[in-house]
Order: C-alpha cells, then structure tokens, then sequence
C-alpha cells in the first residue's frame, strides 16, 4: 500500500486559526473599491454603512497578512472542517496517468459547498456587532443556504431575495433555507421600493440576480440592525475562505509533498482565491513557485477575454465599483449550467494576481465539463457541482498531458462542492440535450462598451 | 476544551477487515427462510438462482462469526470510510443536557445513506462470479443510487425497477443512477411479463415497490448472467453493514468510552442491524450490557404492533419467506415521508433479537421526528434524512430525560444519511402541512389476517 491514505485528514488541532490576507504580500495591491455615487474610494464610515464594521475594515485592510479566527467561528468549522484531502488514486487508475492528483473537498456540508466557510463568518461579524439580522440575494441558492445554516447557528434573522424563477422552478434549495429558519422571498418582490417599481414596470418578471441584489441591499439599509451579506468576489470572503488553502498546504506538509500545479474553477474567485491564498503568497515572497490555474466557463470567460477594468460588481450599480477582469456588468451568460460561475467579473484580488502572472487562465466548455465531472463521479464517488467540474475538466486534461510526457506531477484541484441540487442540467446531460454556448467577440464588445468611464 | 474532538475519525489502517456475522453469537438462531413454492428452508442451490452464490451462503451461514472484507471492498471503502463518529457538542448545548450524545454519520458520499456499503459487496460478488449484471427495485431511489455507484466502479450491467411515480416525480435521484450509468426503468413496465400483465389489468397505474420488486427478479431469472440484489432485510445486508457498528465500537474504545444507549431508526433493519451488531454480540456473550432502542414510524409500526410470524419479504410475493415481526405483506403505510422505513416487515435477525430482549423498540410520529429533524439541523448544521430523524427523535428524548434525573448518559444514534432529496417533505412540514397517521387496530388485524399460514 502507498503511504498516502485516500484521505488526508488534519487533526482539529491542526486546523489553521488565522485567516491569511494574500493583499498584505502584494507589491502591487488591488486597486481600491470605489463608492458608486463619487466614483471615489469608498471610506470605511460609508461601506460600514453596508456591511458589518470589522467585515468592512477587513475589506480594506490590505497590509495586515494574518488575522485571527475568532473561537466561535473555529467551533464551527468543527462541525464540517477539517474537509479532507483526498488523493484520487481511483481517477488517477482510470487515466493512467504517471501525475498524482488530489482534491480539497469542500462538499461535506449542508450548503453543499465551501460557502459556508464566509456565511459563519459574515453571520459571527454581525451577532457580535449587535445585529438584527442580515439581508443577501441568492440565484441558485448555495449561498443562501450557506448563509441560513449560519444565521441559525447564531439566532440571527436572515432575509433572503431569492431570484423568483429560481424560487418557483428550484423549490428544494429554498425549502433548505427555510428549514433553517431563512425568510425566503421571491424577488422582484413588493418588499421594497425598487422591487415594486421593477414588479411595476415589468409585470410577471421572473426576477434577476442584479434585481435581487438591489432588493437586499434596500432591505438592509432601510431597517434598523440589519447589514448586507455577499458570498463571493469582495476580499472579505477571500480571506475566509483562505482556511481552504491552508488548510491544503498544511496536510501536504504533512506527508512532505509539494503540488506543482494547483486548479480551481472561477467565477467570482471566492474558491480559487481561497484556495491559492497560501500557496500565491509563496511565490510573491519569492519563497516556491506553483502554476495556478484558473478555469472559467467558455460561456462566461471573464479573465481569458475580458478586459480589466473599473466596472460595477452588480447589475443593479448599487454595489461599490472594483477594478476587476470584466466582461461588463450587463453581460447576460446564457445556456451554461454552472449557477455559480455566471458572473460578468471577478474578484479584484484574483484579477490582480492574474495580472501580475502569478496565475494563468484558462475557459472551458460545459459539455467537455460535465463528460469530466460523469467520469470523475463514477470511480470517486462523489458526485460533483457543476462548478466544481470546470476545475476536474482541466486536472483530467494535465493528467493526460503527463500520461504523454511520464511526468510524476502532484496536481491539486478544488472540489467546491456536490452537485444534488443541480440534477436538472445532469439530466440535460444525460440526454444528450446539452449544449455549448461561446460568445462572439461582438457579443463582447457590446457589453464591455458600457463600462462606466472611471478617472481616478 | 474537551478532551474529545467534535469528529472522531478512524485512520484508514483502524478500520475493520472483516464483518461481523452477529448471528453466531446467537443460542437461538433466527427461523431460516423459506421457499415461497415448497414451504421449506430455501436450499443453497436455490437460492443461488436469484443471488450471487457467495451472497447466498453469507445468508444462509449462521455460525461463521468473522468474513474477511476483500480488499477490492476495503479500498472502494477508502473512497467514503472511515465515517465519522461525531460528538454533538451543539445539540448537547442547546438541550442543556448532561448527557453526551454521538452520532455515526453515515451520509457522507453521494448516495447519501449507509446503503452504498452493501451495495459495493454485491457489486464485488457478482463481478466476481463472472456476471454481466444485476437487477434490483427501487422506490425513493437511495439503494437504487447506491447500487448504481457501486455497479459503475466495478464496470457492472444496474437495471434498476423504480416505481413509475417516483420515476416521474422525483427526477432527481433517477438521474443521479443515470448519471453512474444505470438503466433506470419505470415500474411497471413493458420489459417483463409481470409489468406487461399489470399494466393491462390496471392502465395508467403509477406502479408499487411489490411489483418493482416482481419485476426485477424476473429480469434477474431471464437474462443470463444476471442475478437479483436487495438493500435491506436480508441477513447478508446486516453482515455488511456491521462495518458501521464495528467502527463505532473501534471509536469509542479509542477514547475509552463505553455507550449506555444506542438508538437507531428501523425500516427492514439494515442500518440498525449494523450498527448494533457488535453492541448486540457483546450482549449475547454475556461481556456487557446496553440499552439498544429500534425507533420506527408509528406508521408502520411493525415491532411495536405487529406479530412474529412467517410472511412473504415481499407484497408481489415472489421473494422467500421469513420468520419477522410483521403487519402483513398486504399492508400499505400511509402519509409518511420516510420512504426507507415503509416496509411491513423486518429483518429475521432483528426480529429474533427482539423477541429475545437484547433490543427494545419504540415508535414515533412523523410531526414530532421533523421537530427534532429541524432542530438537529440548525444546531448540528446536517441537513438529516427523515428515516435517521427518527433516531434523534428519540436521541434527544433520551437526553431530555437525563436532564431531568442529572445522568450524563453516553447516547449514540446512528444518522444514516442526509435529506437532500427529501425536501418535499420538509416543504410539508415548514408550511405546518404535516398531519400524523397511526393505523386503527383494525386495519392492522385486516393486513396480518393476510398471513400465510406456515406449519413447519
């Protein structure tokens, strides 16, 4: 038998109890986020006025490389984390393949995902702030969910505007949230202002995720003790999910081994910037080198053709503006499965780290993904998100590249979460029903042409 | 901080190479099963028409206490096992409780239950028998899942019989078993003689388990290379599934903890029979003593109101009979949700472990097992299966209890799985739509009047 069990486990006293700030080792930071209305850099008064005060001050604090996981979150993560590392011996039989390749599962949760790994912390930030409860948009409802399991942990109120096509055609996902005790509402609802002008202007609308946003920031700042949630892009969530990576890094230190390549799907960057954290912050202090690999939807490819730039972080521009890879905010994707990569920008810290090089790019197509995620399913086990395959499709593809060359390679991929709730495009799939959808440099062009001008 | 992690896990080199055959350790065996033609004890030859020869002596052996596990299974274990023996720190908290509570949480891969550890057992036997495939029933879909993911790792033919409304009206767990490559067809169908005959006496029927069941053993006997496989009941199921009790056992002796009450939920047993086996042989060798509890709906109450009598496994009649606390294979539960525990029987070697006081039973209502579903999930952050619920119903009953004398009690239920694909019911239950329903004692007599009369 090898060494290396299926499963690397870090004992709980091996679990990291500090996040680690990735901006704090960067030369050159991210450019600031700007306040939607001066177009300035937002102060800390103003997106306190947002989110929860320590939540925002993490936001802009980019020199402080380590902060401390406080004790009621680290309890917590007891319930589902450490999340194993698993060394993919059955992939790696079934490819042939000299390469050895793991993944960092972060799907042993309810939410089904590694969201949860921000939700606690969001939720903890705003309990001990003194809080009501917290507002958030959610589409497919991952993050929702993530967030309902963490308000419920904490007796916070949490109030969901859940895109209204997803509410009615995705009920299983939004019964989760209520199970835990989330007030899910249909957006555009008539809660809200902008949500009875939208309901006004557009009778029968079945709701967008910009529409959504808009309803829960209103829903947040117009009630008292209440703060607005965001479970992917803003650096905050970043370094949450930092523990993913640490947590990586500590269990290959664990047994001496060193990745060589390190994978994760990208959609706002929560994922990959989690978990590259540790292993970019060697290489920007000139301490090891990885290739890291960011893998996007052919359908939705931000960083590989879209261009970087000021640009709003929602589609309803109530958002601050961030310097990000963009393919401007009006871009509608369309026909691609992947919920949580359907976003026009990406994370200014991931879009920064990308244009510096210490990352590389790379799109996918979803048929070519889910053909992965089937294979990987059926000698791993686990059956995959749809998200989570964008970054199975290309370690199988560095796989078969060392099957070629005889490289001994260690590839590392994030695997985000399952895919159970998401059996509707397995079906499409199934049936042979799926389709690819790549957009046109025009389809581009017009989107990117509405970016805001911004003159810093 | 407690000495005890909130997650025991067994290193891959603790877990157990062999299954434990519970019956050994029994003076008085279970009632040996029956030939459904000839009224007497099915022969090996026999019964290895319709099961895998090496399955068919495992359920005919009584005295071998030990199977070694192969290690094609072992490694395949790998994938999922060890699981974790968790200590419900929150839920204990939220009870204000002094007893301590476990759970072995059996949901962790993609079938979601503990079926997935028999499946791979009968998946590995026919595979080593030179099969092409098997055939077996489903309703819900679980054990259809499990079969599936099981048959794809070893490159095995799955034609699954799943009862025509849930094929049509839970999509998902059909398409995750056409996802691992199964063929799913809805019962009943056009493929067999029994489905062809049904469908012309009743058109349009949506189907039930009993003619599932009729139709995959007929599929099984028809097609060459194939035989017929069963997730539960059987006391093969309950040999593989000891793996369960013994990791539990392997868990506790690690921290030097010795369970006062072990609870687990009953349908035909398999997760129960597991779980207690290794408790339940330490009770018959006279070695130790504890507080076994088989919780079941007040649905289908067949341990707590039911007779112990012969009856067929089987509503369509086909399979062997078996000596078991039974309602009667006519007898049709109704208005529950946990599909899993809607059988009219139970298994032989529960049965005979009850009628001889090693367990106790009890029964539960469904509105009360939610309550305690709903409230595990917001404290423990699982999102459990209705089956495992019954388990905690009574878990945190137990612990209540011991808040009131001031016993600090070591109680362990066994969580078989999630509840992702259940939602349906929490839907039911969140909109205060769940009614409860316990059978009149006449329509128990009705269905036990049914009895086959068996004179041995």
């Amino acid at each position: 038998m090898n060494e290396i069990p299926y499963k690397i486990y870090l004992n709980e006293n091996e679990m990291p109890d500090k996040w680690y700030n990735v901006r704090a080792d960067m030369k050159k930071k991210p450019a600031p986020i700007l306040n939607p209305g001066t177009l300035q850099p937002v102060t800390i008064d103003e997106l306190s006025a947002i989110f929860c005060r320590e939540l925002a001050e993490q936001e802009l604090d980019d020199t402080t490389a380590y902060f401390d996981i406080p004790e009621e979150i680290r309890n917590f993560y007891k319930m589902y984390r450490p999340s194993p590392l698993v060394r993919a011996y059955c992939l790696e039989k079934k490819l042939g393949t000299p390469a050895h390749i793991y993944y960092k599962f972060e799907g042993n949760n309810t939410s089904g995902s590694h969201k949860l790994n921000s939700a606690i912390a969001q939720a903890y930030y705003a309990k001990k702030q003194g809080l009501k409860g917290v507002t958030t948009e959610t589409g497919a409802g991952q993050w929702g969910t993530a967030l309902s399991m963490a308000c419920s942990y904490f007796d916070l109120d949490c109030q969901v505007y859940m895109v209204k096509v997803s509410y009615e055609q995705k009920p299983f996902r939004r019964e989760v949230m209520r199970t835990y005790g989330a007030q899910v509402t249909p957006s555009p609802s008539m809660n809200t202002e902008v949500g009875r002008k939208i309901n006004a202007e557009f009778p029968g609308t079945t709701g967008s995720l910009g529409c959504a946003i808009s309803e829960a920031v209103e829903a947040a700042v117009s009630q008292e003790g209440y703060r607005y949630v965001l479970g992917s892009v803003l650096a905050q969530v970043l370094l949450h999910q930092s523990v993913i990576g640490l947590e990586t890094k500590a269990a290959f230190d664990k047994y001496g081994i060193k990745p060589d390549m390190i994978i994760g799907c990208a959609g706002g960057g929560s994922n990959l910037g989690g978990l590259i954290s540790p292993f970019a912050g060697e290489i920007l202090r000139g301490e090891a080198n990885y290739d890291i690999i960011a893998v996007e939807p052919a359908s939705c490819p931000s960083l590989t053709r879209g261009v970087y730039a000021y640009d709003f972080c929602d589609t309803g521009k109530v958002c601050p503006l961030a310097k990000m890879y963009t393919l401007g905010s009006g871009f509608i994707p369309s026909a691609n499965h992947a919920g949580g990569l359907r976003y026009h920008g990406m994370s200014s810290v991931v879009s920064e780290l990308y244009d510096q090089g210490i990352i590389s790019a790379r799109s996918v197509e979803q048929t070519n993904v889910f053909e992965a995620a089937e294979m990987f399913a059926r000698v791993e086990g686990i059956l995959p998100a749809p998200e989570s395959s964008h970054a199975i499709r290309v370690a199988i593809d560095e796989a078969l590249k060392c099957k070629e060359t005889g490289e001994a390679k260690n590839i590392v991929f994030g695997l985000t979460g399952t895919g159970y709730f998401d059996m509707v495009a397995y079906e499409k799939y199934n049936n042979g029903e799926m389709t690819d959808y790549i957009p046109t440099d025009d389809d581009l062009k017009k989107s990117i042409d509405t970016l805001p001008k911004v003159d810093l």
